[in-house]
């Protein structure tokens, strides 16, 4: 499905887009947000997340979307050109940055999210906000089912980036990443059905397949009832502690690496980067999947939303793994 | 035991009296007090913690004392207006604030509490210092076991008080919270057995009933003991991870909600929020059981000494544990 | 104006209503907010700032808002009850709070204000939110030009509450608090004239004044001016290190109290409450400017947006003041 | 008055004794007390701040006391043991550390400090608390006039010191530090007076010297008239922005040294310690007056209560005024 | 001197290399860095430092040096990368990143600077460490004279660098930055004095060159003195509050711009900067010189070593210090 | 070994000497250094940390080592003096402090050391340093193989140190602490087998004598191995979670203490600590093993290198244990 080597070409390994946001912590441990004094700020959105961890191993990750020529605008930007992805095709402008408030629990108290981000300079994102023909220059396009939740044109944008992908057979890994704050699974449901036809893969967690498409069943047969639902598309579901499963005619599976403490963000986003990365090597997809299972667990033992993971770690933990140290 | 009925002619749901301090505790996690260089304040009394815990929970809660007309004082008090506690019967004064330190510690190093209480404004409360006549409005009076410790006066005033509310036909529930820091059991038992006798419900942890009335046995045959000894009060039982127990003729038990990193301190306050509120509302004594773990465990993952839960959130918990995933 | 005494049949000294934030700023000392990594939490809004720093005088304060029934929320009325004003009549909903971020600057770096208040639950505030018929217990109604500004149904409840005050002669405060981030001086000028006209004291910074309506001249001339266009009602200029002037008939100034370091945010807001609190307590308007000045001052010298101050702490600033040790 | 080489039988240069406490002020810059969540943790008192300064120059320090053998009383003696001061006379017992919050103030705030210190350990000092036969082996013994106002077992203990003292030849200074939240000018009076006159070297404040003992004039007239009341011991005033003066039969002054942001606490103690030194040095006195000043300059720029400072940072300091580029 | 539109050919604007460190200071304000518990990180470098303020403003900035692979060395590059410097040319290797400590002083206490940055991988620069080809690309080249002092091999990379530069024809600029903790004057002034003789503009503060040079008199004199010792430079002198002084043929001075609470840190760099961005966009001396001062007086109000300045706050304040309003 | 009563002669229990250092770590728990901005310092050195324990204990420590006149060298030396130990003997000089970061991991990312400690003061440690003649007066001498691994000088310092106590029959410790970071175990394993060979006992961890000597087999042969090959002396084996063994003859093992969160850094110090103490104290190897273990147990529940213990903690956690609660 990838070329296993990068065309002279290409000036990106993998374009993304979407929306990325301030999300806001508190600063004490486990203190509730109303009673905070004092917020962290992280910087963190899917699809940037992916493009970070893609970018600290060494690939040549793009990520586009609108900005609001303000500080906290700045700040996100500067955040993602530290860690090494290009932001020059990001579109500024007026607006608000969208922000998220975390609260992190504990058991029996489940972490909290709210979102603050309904009009956000992001959401106003536009089809033609973008110079599509850098797709020519890239080997891959990575898009999430949150983009078309936030707005219409952004669905808009949405669609066109995969028929402009499409156009020049650029691959296309689409992750429905459902959000029940978003929409229902009503309103996701046909959105996501119709994009996650049009990619040549398809990542989602087992349980937002089943509860979307009403399915139920083992992994083996939700991956190949979607396999053939969305034409032929490589179908990747991800199953928390049970790891991954993957299905491009044949079956793959690969065990989750056990995390003490998970700080239980951004998880999702760090698997698919070790995942694409994985694939843009040439690596086989059951490589791909216990690279995404290893990358997922070193973000889950940091704070911020993002794999802050050299490619010198990401080995160590692969390697202790296949050496059976790691379950 | 209580009306299921808020009469019309009441002004408060709950009212309580006692002693609340600010707790100072290290800053940095599992510093050492000695080491520590920056501490945080957290404002905690057994009877304040109920009282916003109940208040949250939208009953009327009053809670009253001696605070001393200082930063600290008044700090104190705006905390617990903050969380909807009527704070207008509170009274202001000379004196220091009683304060208290707390190191936490994990397993092997107990958690320490250092007690910085003594000549605090509110261990000078006086039986004369409140306006009885306010208790005609309650439907409620809770008590506990360590104002009686903090000096005669507060004694007086304890007993003054479960006068006022028998005279007047308000139910009294009396929470022995035994403090070994303040005094001896062999100088607790027979003040706490003659308080305890006058109440309608007594609560108090398995462990201090044995310490103080030199018991052992189960659960069920110290209950009805307690039982019979306080004049057919309804006796409560705390037991850690056992959960809890009641008598009140038929014996009653509910299971602890597991925690997995329990911040030790104000569970049993919240457990007596919990407790109540449900009986204020008509529940049955085992289903107030059931809620006054469920809101122990919530506090539980809270680093301060209150309960900061919404209805929503310990609706949402006992829903959970009746379904069975929680256990 | 004022009635010197407190009517038996009053609730409340003063009702305000309008919007109130979460305002977030770099925790460190002159950060860049673009370079920021933590944010502390302040709670502001120009009335319940005035609302507060009466409250803690004294006086009988309510605020009406809508809110949202999200932890932001009920941070800020905590924040509120804990100081004392009345959040009772707050409609509790959907939507978003209100944020700003402040950067605080240093010459030659001016301070600069980021709003993110778009299409908060406070804008979408409706006239018929409230039970106008509790202004009958109200001694005083404060208002702002800002609510004016935030949405078409907030100029509306602003219209709807000064004729409800009008209607039961509730004398009615309005500080003009020109906010050039929100509209433009064209848009401003009519609305802010139609309401001060209506209002029985008006409130506004001279610089202001001057841009919206296109006026130049001394204070006194600016003075006689507006309080013949506004209906003869009582006008009260403010001019930064000028202090403040008056005109109700006579003129009147006074002059500020030096600040050493000020934290300039809220000092408008602490100048109305010390003006509020002397004139409900019926003093001359030369003494409520006096007040209004210190109140001011004493605000400048704190980092949140309300004047945390105590009666003793304001009397004995006036004091000082009064035996010429501070100019 | 003091010998200018050190005796090769002594041990300790100085020897001082006093209540040492914990000052608690909010972490946030400017922050009311009342609205702090953290606190940050100094170690202050009049006299081991001396001892810390004397210590950090070189001289043998010792200072004695009694502590609580609890954490709060560990970290202040590690405090001190960390800056090089003996502890090893400190008493060891039951009871609190004394504590105190300092709410730094800007102008037209005025810095509050408000003592928790009755019934600490340290009042609870007796005179035979002490092997007064270590002072055999001192070359100075340094008081304050805060001492005495704690506890009469403190004033005992004071009476006590200059007793042993004397009657070993020993030199003693005084430094009267009126503390007007622990006793009336007029509780204060007769019990200072008592204690300066037996002293060989007494340091006062001139406006304490004023209020207590009802004197006027200038610093010439009003160090004379001590000289002489005080039975010719040197007599010392500090002025503030005003230098310092001493008479000890000669007039001598020496001016301040300017500070741009003076956080003032803790001043007093440096200079009695830059003044100590010098004269333990067999310095002039006009030349401990230069120091004294010196050191307290370098104090007012530090957070803490004491002068961390090296006797380079001192030189330099001293040498740059001397050239005249400070004033 | 500087072409005044950008080539086609070129790929960068300004191209510098030097070391960059990290730069430790403590979190609370005015601590003592030997009472410190907790130090604030900074990046901070002369060279960076000016790339980062150009980068800002939209110069092509690319920065060289060595860095070790290890976290501080990847910090450093992140936080160059995200102010948009191109760090594609800087050496990855062994070796520790250089650190030094900073403790803020206030007046009478200097600030105080310990370096720790011996070895450091920077220091161990060699000449044939970079792609000299590169500087074909570039329209300017600026070094300092801090580079020279950090070893024989870094002094030979710089030596190299302007040879390199001047035979392809790219200006070259050399801010001399006496650095006295790295050498004395002696050991600097024939190094600096051989390389300021090669550069096409020389930029030094004053007293520097005094120093250094032995050299006495006004500015005017001074300049053209330099002027001629060093080829026909462009000789730019920095005077702190009494501005800049530059000589190219004609004399040109520009006053400094009030700063209110310096953090006197890096000024020097963003001056650099201020002046080179607008010489690069063909301004004239006069100008640039207004720029640098402006630049580098925003600096002075931020805590790190940088200028996290936007063109349109630059523009702000040069528009109101031309207007009259800044002096 | 040990005589079991002090012997009046003597002036410390215990001497000891090594390299200290700032330790620097992200003050936000599990950042990464990498992303981190601001690091809390702790002091930490194999020896000290032992010598702090022990005279945290009661036991006279000192410790010798070479520290910079600086305010990182200062600090280091105040830390220990606040906890007793005896710094008498440290000589002062020129240089820098050595430092290392520690990023604290989570599983499954391991816990991360950088060192930054090359050409440290200490690493110029010489053998005529210090005043051996000391050594006379000293009850015990404990070493570790960090020292030789630093520098040619330390190990000539180390040899000398051991030649010397031998000489005056004072018992020497030395815990071979091999350091990856620091050597190879091919340089390693000559150095501490002839360093080992000439102690009384050597104390190690199991892993590393395996890895040194190409050992393999259950601790009871490593150990009569161990003991053979260096001469009798008594050797501790430490086994992490399966406790700590010793043979001197006989055979002694002592199970480790649970730790339920353990901060993974100065636990093998803190063994030693616990070890030494009661061997000074006369007890029985079995008993100071278990003591060793405790100690450990309780300083893997502290942020710092240093088992910041009283002895009724560590009693009360050994009466724990051996009644069975412990395990």
């Amino acid at each position: 499905m990838v070329p296993t080597t990068s065309s002279t070409a290409t000036t990106h390994d993998v374009l993304t887009l979407g929306e990325t946001m301030w999300r806001l912590s508190p600063s004490l441990t486990q203190q509730r947000l109303e009673a905070a004094t004092t917020l962290d700020i992280h910087v963190g959105g899917a699809e940037s997340n992916t493009a970070i961890a893609l970018a600290r191993l060494g690939k040549r990750a793009a990520w586009w979307s609108r900005l609001p020529e303000t500080p906290p605008g700045r700040h996100v930007a500067a955040f993602l050109r530290a860690q090494g992805v290009d932001v020059g095709g990001v579109r500024w402008g007026e607006g608000r940055l969208g922000t998220y408030y975390v609260e992190f629990g504990s058991v029996p108290r489940p972490t909290q999210v709210i979102y603050d981000r309904a009009n956000s300079a992001a959401s106003q994102m536009q089809p033609d906000d973008f110079d599509w023909e850098r797709l020519s220059g890239a080997r891959w396009l990575h898009l999430t089912g949150i983009t078309p939740a936030l707005s219409a044109s952004c669905l808009g944008t949405v669609r066109r980036a995969i028929a402009e992908a499409r156009q020049r057979s650029v691959p296309v890994s689409f992750d429905l990443n459902y959000r029940a704050k978003l929409w229902t699974p009503a309103q996701a449901a046909p959105v996501l059905d119709e994009l996650a036809a049009q990619a040549s893969m398809v990542i989602a967690a087992e349980r937002d397949v089943k509860l979307l498409f009403h399915l139920s069943g083992k992994p083996d047969a939700l991956l190949s009832n979607l396999h053939a639902r969305w034409n032929q598309a490589t179908v990747v579901l991800t199953h928390g502690a049970g790891g991954s499963t993957a299905f491009d005619g044949s079956l793959h599976h690969a065990p989750a690496v056990l995390v003490s403490s998970p700080i239980a963000i951004g998880a999702g986003d760090a698997f698919d980067a070790g995942l694409l990365d994985a694939l843009l090597d040439g690596k086989s997809l059951p490589e791909a999947l216990r690279q995404g299972n290893a990358l997922a667990a070193l973000k889950l033992t940091m704070p911020g939303d993002v794999a802050l993971v050299t490619r010198l770690e990401l080995d160590a933990l692969l390697a202790s793994a296949a050496s059976g140290v790691l379950r």
